[in-house]
């Protein structure tokens, strides 16, 4: 199989010109398939500041009413998307932004409204998305860059968690290619002390994650990360690497990378 | 050679989501392989008033500073045209929601200060689309629907006037597909009488229009939009039909459909 990754950024990356900019370079230089994931920053939340948009928030959980929408589909899928593809064909890749409704390449269902309506906001499940039009896109030489909406397949964008949308997009790839799904974030990787870069830990496989979790090792607000990790690991990912944006150069370059977890 | 429509909707589609419906279902409706090019509508106006951008503007003509550029990228390459896909997919047609900056497809030259700076407009030439890689995607059974914004292949993105990018994406794909052109607008088609939707011109060729010209029958305001039509069934567009856009469904059931223009 030929292999691929799925590289996802956020707001760390996008939110400074600078970063975004060896970012994209680096990503350019990796060799095989590959798909960006990208968030979206602090600029929606100015943008709807600027309209006079208040943020909703119940139970510290973000709310997308149709007024947000309208707002992310504004800065995710034009602004922050189409600045992405133009760098990006700057340096040679041949990227095309895209949405989950573009291509029907991701569909979600509005998350029902239960305790919390979150409002228009879409869960993916195993069939959301469709590896073959995406894997299409790729045999033509294309190099999909995904911003964080998906539709619903009756005419409606709902907006979906970037993290999730890689982790979904990898594991439906995995029957195509080898995938190895990339998170970038601000720190170099798993840290066994939070406040000491150095203290990375660069393989994890299921019996180690098991130590550590056990020793209690890990930082708490990692372990939902990691955990998502390892499932999409068992649906097939090869391996998962959750490494700082500003090291990627170092996997196109053969160097260690981040925290890789593998079975 | 397989059959290829070519269609451009502007502001009067976009403006009306009744409009807009139907021509949609009518679009997918049409056999063959199809590209779809909006303009941009009220709505970016009514941004850049919410943000208080002022419309600059110089001898009449509109400029595109940078924040104007901003607003038109997130309205019609995100809310826009990805409203546009989200419609189309509900409808069955698959569609993929493009700038020019996107696959490379369409890639303008920042057009050249004289005695007005136009800003960030992006004019086009006989080699700026990139027939091929559109071709490819037509080819992987994707619907394009293109946005009317191109970029300079250095990171900037540009905005070009959707007739222009329309002719030059049917010019260049007519070397791959029989190719028609469809210019949607807010008449049945080319009028002998502009205030009488009864006297439309059902077909002109080259010799009927110089009639047409020589006594004065066509209104003046139609006539740049005709040249340009010829000028692209000079360069091999098999045929450009002028119609309005809610009676598209028309040309779907083989019945007389605007004014159809050919040699």
């Amino acid at each position: 199989m030929k292999s691929l990754y799925v590289i996802k950024i956020g707001g760390n990356v996008i939110d400074n010109s600078e970063n975004l900019y060896n970012f994209l370079k680096d990503f350019t230089a990796l060799d095989g398939h590959k798909i960006l994931i990208h968030g979206g920053g602090k600029i929606a939340t100015q943008m709807s500041e600027q309209l006079g948009i208040e943020a909703k928030l119940i139970d510290g959980r973000r709310i997308t009413d149709i007024e947000t929408l309208r707002v992310v589909t504004m800065v995710y899928a034009g602004l922050i998307n189409k600045n992405i593809v133009a760098q990006l064909q700057r340096f040679g890749t041949n990227a095309i932004g895209l949405t989950g409704a573009d291509g029907n390449f991701i569909k979600a269902t509005k998350r029902p409204v239960k305790t919390i309506d979150y409002g228009y906001v879409g869960d993916l499940d195993s069939q959301s998305v469709n590896a073959e039009n995406i894997s299409k896109l790729l045999e033509a030489g294309f190099t999909p860059a995904f911003c964080a909406l998906t539709h619903d397949g009756d005419g409606q964008m709902l907006n979906t968690n970037a993290d999730t949308i890689a982790s979904a997009i990898a594991i439906a790839l995995a029957n195509y290619y080898d995938t190895t799904l990339i998170y970038c974030f601000e720190k170099k990787g798993v840290l066994k002390d939070i406040n000491d870069e150095e203290s990375l830990i660069r393989e994890i496989n299921p019996v180690r994650y098991d130590e550590l979790k056990k020793e209690q090792i890990i930082h708490s607000g990692m372990l939902p990360k990691l955990d998502n990790a390892f499932a999409a690991i068992s649906c097939g990912v090869k391996a998962v690497v959750i490494g700082k944006s500003d090291e990627l150069g170092k996997l196109g370059n053969n160097q260690p990378f981040g925290t890789r977890l593998s079975n």
